[in-house]
Order: C-alpha cells, then sequence, then structure tokens
C-alpha cells in the first residue's frame, strides 16, 4: 500500500469508525457469537498474495462486528467501563502513524517527556502531592506485579543481585483483602511469594480489610519469624468498589514496615473530583499507587498509571543496561524501560494529552459526577423496592444487588439460581449487559454506571429492564 | 467531540500520518531535541477547559515531531527495525475505535477468535510444527519472563501454590549465553532466581554460546545440588545476530530436564524464509518461542508472538480464576488473560490481519529476502575494504563493524574513540542513524537493515556517509 491507498482506506476507516460508534445503541451489547463462529470466518492459512485489504475492511461488519461485544455502548453496565473517548482513537492513530519506540529517552525525547508533563498533569489532576513520580505502565496488573517485586526487593536489601528469593532466609509476607483483585494474587505468585506467604485477610460487612484481623495476622507471622513484605490497600474493591481504610493501613505498615501499595485501578479516576478525595486519606503514605485512566476516565486501553515515591528504587529493581541501550544523555534524562518489565514501549502519551485537550479537567469531572449521581439514583431505587437487596454501599459507580421475591426469601440456592437466570435473561436480551457474580456467596448482579455514552436515560432503562426480567 | 468533529479531525490527521510518511527521508532520523526541550513547550498544568484539541493537533508538527527519532525512516540503521505499516496503522484506528476488552472470549469473542486464527497463520508462516499454539504478547520481555515463570514453576512442581521460590529447597538455576539479551537477566531477576543462579555462558569467536561451556556449567551445578531449570537459546542475538546450536542445546536440555526456551525477537520473522530454517533447526524441541511481528515483520509494536508446547502449564501458570470473571462458556473456549501477566488486553490481531491482507505471505518474504540482500552486500563492501573490519557474521540484516585506520591499528583504546566519534558524526549529521554498541570490549558500529523503507540506495549512501565520516 502506498500513500495514496493509505489515504483512501484511512478516509474510509475514519468513517466506518464514526458510524459505528453513532450506530452503537441500536447494537445488541454482548456479542451474540457462538464459540467458533467468528474463526469459521476465516481461512487456515494466511493470504499468499497481497493487495486485498478490501477484502478486510469489508469483513469488518460482516465477520468481526458480531463478535465484538461493545464496550462504548450506552447500555453496557458489565465489569468496568473501558470508555476510548473520540481524542483517544485519534491519538492511536498518531501513536501508530509515528510508530516511534519510547524504551529510552534518545529513542523519542517527545515520548518521554511528553509522558513526564501528562503524568504530572494528572498527579495535579487526582490530587496527589509532588513526592510522587509517575509512568505509563499498560495494565494495573503489571503495575502491581512491579509494586511486589520493588516491595520484595526492598524487603531482602536486594535479594535479586544475590540468591534471590531462594536465600533459605526467613520468608517474605503479602497481605490484601479478600475482596482484591484476582491481579494482586497473580502478581503474588508470580512474584515468587508462594501461596503460603499471601494472606487474604477477611472484610467487614462494607466489604473493606479488617484492620483488626490484618494487624494480627502481621503480628503473628513476626511471631513466626516470617517478614512482613508488602500490604495492599484497595481503593475501590472489584466486587463492590469497597475502599479500604488507608490512613490506619498506614499506621500498620509505619509500624512493621512492609511496603505499601495502592490499588485503585477503577475509583482513582473519582478523585478528579475533590470530593471523593476523603475516600483516599493517608495515600501520601503509600509507596506506590496505580490507576487506570483507560477505565473510566476515557483514555483508550492500554493506559495504566503508576506512581512512586522512589523511583530510584524502583529503576533499581527494573534497569539493566547493556552497551547497545546506552545513550550519552543517560545521567540526565528518563529511561522508561527502567521503569517497567518491558523494554519496547508506545508513545502513550499522547492518549491523555489530546483527550484533557479535547474535555479538559472540567470535562472529566462532569462525567465522574454524572456517573456517581446515576449510581445514587441506581441506588435509590433499589433501596426503596421491596424485592431487591443492594449488598454493599456505593461510594462511586457500582451497585450490587439481588432479587429477592418474597417467595424466595431465605433459600440461596434458589435465589442463586433466580438472579443468575435473571442476568442471562438482560445479557442475552442484547439490551443491556451487567455482571452476575458472586459476593461471600452470594450470588448478585453486578451493575457498573460509567460508559461514557451512559446517560441517566440508560439507567432508569436498566432499571426498568431488571424489574421486567424479575417479573414472574 | 461528536461524532462530527471525529470525522473532520479523523480525515485531518489520516492525511496528517501520509504526509509524515512521505517526507520522511528529508527529516533528521534522530531527533536533534536536547533534554528537556520538548518538556518546556507544554504548560506546568493541565488544561481545565477542553475544546482545545485543535491546538494539540497543530502543536504535533511544532513541538511533538522535532521530539521524534524516525523508526520509519528509510535510513534508520539502529536498534532494530521497528516497522509500522501503513496497514498496521488503520488497523489500531480500528482497534481503538472498537474499544473491546479481549481479556476473556465473552469480553469480545472476536478478539479472541481473530487471534487463535492469525497466531495460527503465523505459525505455519515461519514452519512450526502443529504443536505450538500462540498468543500475542506485548514485548519479548515479557514473553521470556512469562516463560521463565513457566519453568520456574515445572521444575519447583508448582511453588506458586506453596511456600514459592522461599521454600528452602535447593536453588534453581538458569542459562543463557553471554551475548542473550538483557531482557533475559531482567527476566530471570524479576522471576526471583537471583543474580548467583544466573549463568551467562560465554560464547565462542561467531558469538554464540559455547556448548562446551554450557554442559559443564550444568553438570557442575547438578554436582553441587543445584536444579537446572531454563536454558534459553537465542537465534538472533541483539548485538550481533549470533545463532545458538539449538539442537545441540535441546539435546542437553533433554538430558538435564530444563525447559528450553528461544528468543528469536529479531530473527524469527526471517523464518518465513526456507532458506532461514536452518537457523534454528531443532526448534520443535523447544517448550516456548518468541519473536517479534513487531520488529523486521511490520506489524506496529506492540505485538509479540509467543508460542508454547504446552498451553495446559501456561494457564495453570497464569490463571486466577475470580467468579466476577467467569462465564458459561469458560470450558469451550481460551480466556487469554490466563496466557500472560495482563489482565485487560487489545484487539491486537487486527494488525497481524490488515498486515497480511495487504501484503501476503509472499510480501513478508520478498522484504525480508531484499534486506537479507542488503547485508550481504554492505558485509561485501566492508571485507573487501582495507581499513574496515567486520567482527561478526551476518546471518541475518545486522551488519558489526568497525574503522581501523591503519595509523590505529592495534591501539584498542584510540579505535573505541575513533569509532565513537564516527558514530556521533553520521548520528548527529542527522542523515542516518547507527548504533554504537560494545562487542566483548571492542567499541563497534552496529548497522541494522530492515526498515521498510530501506532500499539499496540507502544502504549504499551509508556506506559511503559512513567512509567519509572516517576520512581523515
Ligand atoms: C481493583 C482492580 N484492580 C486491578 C484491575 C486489573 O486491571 P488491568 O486490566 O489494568 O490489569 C481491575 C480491573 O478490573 C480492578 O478493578
Ligand atoms: C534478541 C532480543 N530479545 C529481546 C528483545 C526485547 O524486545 P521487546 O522490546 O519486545 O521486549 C530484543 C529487542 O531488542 C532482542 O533483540
Amino acid at each position: 500500500m502506498d500513500a495514496q491507498d493509505f489515504r483512501r482506506f484511512g478516509h474510509q476507516l475514519i468513517d466506518w469508525v464514526a458510524d459505528y460508534r453513532e450506530g452503537l445503541a441500536s447494537r445488541p451489547v454482548m456479542s451474540e457469537a457462538q464459540p467458533g463462529d467468528i474463526r469459521a470466518k476465516f481461512p487456515a492459512h494466511p493470504p499468499q498474495k497481497g493487495g486485498r485489504l478490501d477484502e478486510a475492511v469489508a469483513a469488518l461488519d460482516r465477520d468481526v462486528l458480531p463478535g465484538i461485544t461493545h464496550w462504548n455502548h450506552p447500555s453496557f453496565f458489565a465489569y468496568f467501563p473501558s470508555n476510548t473517548s473520540y481524542a483517544s482513537i485519534l491519538a492511536d492513530l498518531v501513536i501508530a502513524g509515528l510508530g516511534a519506540q519510547g524504551m529510552s529517552w534518545q529513542t523519542s525525547p517527545a515520548a518521554t517527556e511528553v509522558e513526564e508533563v501528562v503524568m504530572d498533569w494528572l498527579r495535579q489532576m487526582v490530587g496527589l502531592g509532588e513526592a510522587f513520580t509517575g509512568v505509563i505502565h499498560d495494565t494495573a496488573s503489571t503495575a502491581t506485579l512491579t509494586a511486589l517485586l520493588s516491595a520484595r526487593e526492598r524487603a531482602s536489601n536486594f535479594s535479586q543481585n544475590g540468591r534471590g528469593l531462594q536465600s533459605g532466609d526467613a520468608p517474605l509476607v503479602v497481605y490484601a483483602s479478600d475482596q482484591s483483585h484476582s491481579s494482586i494474587e497473580k502478581a503474588a505468585l508470580l512474584a515468587g511469594f508462594g501461596r503460603d506467604h499471601l494472606r487474604l485477610i477477611e472484610t467487614d460487612d462494607d466489604h473493606a480489610i479488617r484492620l483488626d484481623l490484618l494487624e494480627a495476622a502481621i503480628a503473628e507471622d513476626v511471631r513466626r519469624g516470617l517478614r512482613p513484605c508488602a500490604v495492599i490497600a484497595c481503593i475501590g474493591t472489584t466486587g463492590t468498589t469497597a475502599v479500604d481504610p488507608l490512613a490506619k493501613i498506614a499506621d500498620i505498615a509505619a509500624r512493621f514496615g512492609p511496603w505499601l501499595h495502592v490499588d485503585a485501578a477503577m475509583a482513582g479516576t473519582a478523585m478528579v473530583l475533590p470530593e471523593c478525595r476523603d475516600h483516599w486519606t493517608g495515600i501520601e503514605r503509600a509507596d506506590s499507587l496505580v490507576f487506570n485512566p483507560h477505565k473510566w476516565m476515557g483514555v483508550g486501553f492500554d493506559f495504566s498509571a503508576y506512581y512512586v515515591r522512589d523511583p530510584e528504587h524502583l529503576i533499581r529493581v527494573m534497569s539493566t543496561n547493556p552497551s547497545y541501550l546506552q545513550t550519552k544523555q543517560d545521567g540526565a534524562v528518563k529511561n522508561y524501560r527502567d521503569w517497567h518489565i518491558q523494554l519496547g514501549r508506545r508513545f502513550r502519551a499522547l492518549k491523555l494529552w489530546f483527550h484533557l485537550m479535547d474535555v479538559g479537567v472540567e470535562g472529566v469531572q462532569a462525567l465522574v459526577r454524572r456517573d456517581l449521581g446515576n449510581a445514587q439514583w441506581f441506588k435509590d431505587r433499589v433501596d426503596a423496592a421491596a424485592d431487591w437487596e443492594r449488598l454493599a454501599p456505593v461510594p462511586f459507580q457500582t451497585i450490587c444487588v439481588r432479587h429477592v421475591p418474597a417467595a424466595l426469601k431465605g433459600d440461596e440456592a434458589a435465589l442463586k439460581a433466580h438472579n443468575l437466570e435473571l442476568a442471562r435473561r438482560v445479557n442475552e436480551g442484547g439490551e443491556a449487559y451487567i455482571t452476575p457474580a458472586l459476593l461471600k456467596g452470594k450470588q448478585i448482579l453486578r451493575v457498573s454506571i460509567g460508559a461514557t455514552a451512559t446517560e441517566r436515560a440508560e439507567v432508569q432503562a436498566l432499571w426498568v429492564l431488571l424489574n421486567e426480567a424479575a417479573a414472574p
């Protein structure tokens, strides 16, 4: 393809994307494809000859879209918002067009320096102090793994430069709540701590970590000669957006010495609102923090914001410095390859830059306020309805409910089947998409509000839909 | 921004990308920015009000491009090719436009199934057997870390589900050559093995791992009661594209039991040519393999291809399965979140699909053949010139040379300074970009041929340029 073809296909695909976005509301939210349906539309062997991009473009509507679950659909209430704004889409086009590598400063100084700028903007936006320095990671999962590796190396005085975790010394232990995201368990296991040294502490009725049990677990480990290595506090758990009591966890961490990592993957975006910042009082005492602008903020996936108080430590854990990667500016600049696991990196900072230039801080704030308001509206409906039960507080934009018809009250097995069936009806009906999940053994319906296109009307429609689906 | 604005900006940016690509040859390859130059063009605080995307678009030329090192420039000979084809750029636009998550099959069946299709196409293209199953990783660094974690868990019988690496058992050991990429050292340290348990084996005059030393190191470790855990064979090292003798390494691995991981990040693409496949004879005996279509093949970063022979094992190491991620199809489909470290994932398969539809297998082959031919042409010039020395074989597209004027012969310090100065002149001149590096203590100039836009003319021009820069 030459530049002229690129222009032609490019203009066509810009319009295709716009058409797709504009037509979203009329599509079923969740893909109706059955396993194998999409695969069957593709040949078993790669095309020998080229010149067939027009066929691929034509196949987008026919063969690909039926297999897409529409995360930007106005009635997407499942999992978490994964919003990709128009500005962010355009940035991704530019990023790909430039095709620049940001692994070292010299490999494209703009990739590094625009990242420094926008990560500092973002720090200010969520009210973090200057003690924090940010870097773009791909996902919260990777950032949390990085945090646990940093914790491991701090607690073990850089065991990686010696015998590693295989030192035979007293084992290191990691603590988080039983509501913490699966990425924390994954990170702890991958970092080599072992499941025996991961304590998933019970939570209270609001699904926040129980401080008494956390403290007791740490004290008991210390007594047994184990070494507390890291505590993860979650501001906005995945299940219910529960908020762990950060300041008090920081007190405990200060007493026993472990690294304090904060997972605010979903809820961090809410901190653009000053009125939400009470939820993370104590954040300044964290060693590291991750939140995902690629969820609620509108910056397209992947864009996780990882902030640390001690970048030197991070670099010491993550850097390798072979001669073919050295440049003469190394002392004076940031080489972000030393700030995470990957070497190569895209110029992702452009996405946040474009997005903020388009909507401004006030635009981000307005959407978050709208969504918090919508969640409260939904919560009030649930609370006022006799046959609906709410199973968690609603500090942000997620509401956890189940339908409890009088006839099934007290029959957990029947309630489970009933609510699973309800989710199935809603989701397979195509008009909205919610997540069925288990919360401490109970089958719940998780309603996560926050797709950029979701207005009050869609939330109201969901409430009607749920009640219709629940009707006998 | 509404859909109409998106169309307007979108058409403008498609043309901007095309103009940028068409004008590449007239730009200095390496950015001439000094540290802080680009940052200084941005305000210290984020925009409060939005509606300013037009300013950002206007700033691309003025404030961003001066900070870009042009990886798709026809005279880019540095590091490694990081080609992003037009078709791949278009795919990135579609990926962002869809904004779909591919973490589970259900979160967008097409993201999973198109990936299954194209990763199988790719497997066929490089002549791998059906015993291998592929998954897209972001980078080779992450894939190699995944391989070492898989090795660790196999050798330790899933220590992650018990005491982790902190078992106090006999330590696990990892082996690779002293020419292996820094990502291998990084992965070994992050996976918790510890530097004491990483053996970087010396290489022979062709910079391939010395089998006698590898075997002796493993045998010695076994004798001392340590446990050989993983051997990494490199097909195309970063420094010189040296080729480790894979079949013989596989013999040794079979004898002692370690996991065999192959790092063909750069050279894997060459395996689209049957005449290159001798270089990885024995590949069918590897446990895992990574190569980067995002380097030489033209698929835009990030797109690493990770192939394993035992996906069940990979999933056992990488999966966590909380209720909020479970879906009713789980048994019948792939959930790629369990195939790597990250949870969320982009629909990257579209990039390879679009690229192959555009150029076909034959198009990929033709470019690789062209580049191999250009490298041989350059090599012949070097070999015929009295004052140039070649320091490594040229099995692929990288040539490692240094200029050795008669007056400096034997004076290593002077040769080092002379060649560093030579690289500085070429790179700061802006007409080409090469990488100065150290090879076993010698200062070399690394010429990596393979940007899609690089024709014989640019390679000839580089040869002229180098000789001019070297002239007294
Ligand atoms: C609280 C929390 N942490 C971590 C994650 C993982 O996010 P990522 O896909 O960026 O790894 C999620 C996503 O659902 C989350 O809700
Ligand atoms: C042989 C080899 N392995 C690994 C890598 C790392 O690649 P990535 O940026 O995909 O992690 C490179 C890149 O230079 C390489 O040449």
